[in-house]
């Protein structure tokens, strides 16, 4: 066993994941679609959510401390299932931490790379992920051809978790967001933060209405799945337990409505939920 | 001087004003025009921003560690400059802090109960504000014959932060909120949060275009500095040097467009910030 962590070979521990608040159950419901057999302990750090506008030097600090919990959890591997972290914090918690650790971005990027074959990569996403850069060097890793476009939708976050995810508003501030990514020519637009899937519905309508053609959209949660179930699989650390894993829910804050907004993200009921400190 | 706080007869003193973010610069620019012989000290809790979807006990613990930073700074007394702190921590602040607090729902209670004159009153605010009953509780202290009908409004502070103050999304939204007040037959909308000063023409018009007549829409800045101007008066404690007074801007992090955003709401040149650690 020796140059490998002990923690890895253990095929019954669960992934741990985390976000800065709910957003991330999207990862967890595709994740529990694609590999049911696997238990979760997911981290929403919801006392201190959104990391989106916050500075790298506090992203990073917030992110050491939630990967903290999941790791005295006793979990196999992290996915940082949010883009903010995954664009600012990703080297430093795999530099910092005992076990593996997967992000977002790189497999949004990949599967965005190859469906946009060479064409230009739109990316929606909070203010500090298009800032960060970080789709535009992950698809230059993936492919030497594409060009990425970027645009801040800060709206976005809010719409989802008030729950205004069809009808005139969302419609005109996705349009508007929109607009300029496909100015510039997008044939794929790549959902770049984890609220977005359940706008996928309307980007898709609306980056068709305006470009008068048919725009691939790029859910970066299912493609997080299927790298977490390669990954699982190469390493020899997948679940051999029959369906379906365990969910366990974490938060360092209790919000109102909790369930109800969980339940969307999540798209099963929400089980027990312990409020925790960090 | 037994009995009476010494900080309080500190005439030259700065006013400590704080919010959870940078919202409560429209308090601090309605302060500077009512009373521009005062210095004061602005500690925006950026980093912890939004405080408005947070359980009570959290806001409670955060306010309590902003107001001991501007008791450091020597101020005389304390505008908490938050409408979500005001409704669930302005009592347990003046239990424990040593110096006179003010919030801004009191002062916006009591004009919204006077220009109601016995006619429906409508608040819009954060999910915490609304969910505290804070405004009912101040409108009934004011005035025995004042009915409030609160609604959360989320996507406010969003639409402001992003700059959409005007505009098809601004309006769809505010009329949206605005909408089961009106039913209810509110003749008077406060504007229950520090953010929203910036949407109050949109807010008027709506409200006028959805009813069909008048409608007075109460802003607590202005009323916050009133009730501000009269305390400091009554106590003796106004500052009686020659404007202008100094600004000093503290934060808990640098968000991003910091200055942008802060010049929205404080409407004038941004000074020089700092970043402290909570």
């Amino acid at each position: 066993m020796t140059g490998e962590h002990p923690i890895v070979s253990r095929r019954s521990a669960p992934l741990g994941v985390f976000d800065s608040g709910l957003g991330g159950l999207t990862v967890v419901r595709a994740l529990r679609k694609r590999l049911p057999g696997e238990s979760i302990v997911y981290l929403g750090d919801t006392a201190r959510v959104p990391y989106g506008t916050r500075s790298s030097d506090t992203v990073v600090k917030y992110a050491l401390a939630c990967a903290k919990v999941l790791i005295d959890r006793g979990v196999k591997a992290i996915v940082v299932a949010c883009n903010t972290v995954s664009a600012v914090a990703l080297d430093i918690l795999r530099v910092e931490l005992d076990l593996p650790v997967l992000g977002v971005i790189e497999p949004g990027a990949r599967a965005a790379a190859s469906a946009a074959d060479g064409e230009v990569i739109g990316v929606l996403g909070t203010t500090g992920t298009i800032a960060s850069g970080a789709y535009p060097r992950a698809v230059a890793a993936a492919s030497t051809r594409a060009e990425v476009v970027g645009q801040a939708a800060p709206l976005l976050v809010p719409l989802v978790e008030e729950g205004w995810i069809d009808g005139e508003v969302p419609r005109l501030a996705v349009s508007r967001y929109l607009e300029p990514l496909l100015r510039r020519g997008a044939k794929v637009i790549v959902l770049g933060c984890t609220h977005y899937p359940l706008l996928h519905d309307v980007i898709e309508r609306e980056a068709e209405r305006l470009a008068g053609r048919r725009v691939r959209i790029i859910d970066s949660a299912a493609a997080t799945a299927e790298a977490v179930a390669a990954f699982l699989r190469e390493r020899g650390v997948a679940s051999e337990a029959f369906p379906p894993g365990e969910l366990h829910l974490l938060v360092t804050d209790l919000p109102q409505s909790f369930s109800d907004v969980a339940r969307r993200f999540l798209g099963e009921t929400v089980p027990a939920v312990t409020q925790i400190d960090l």
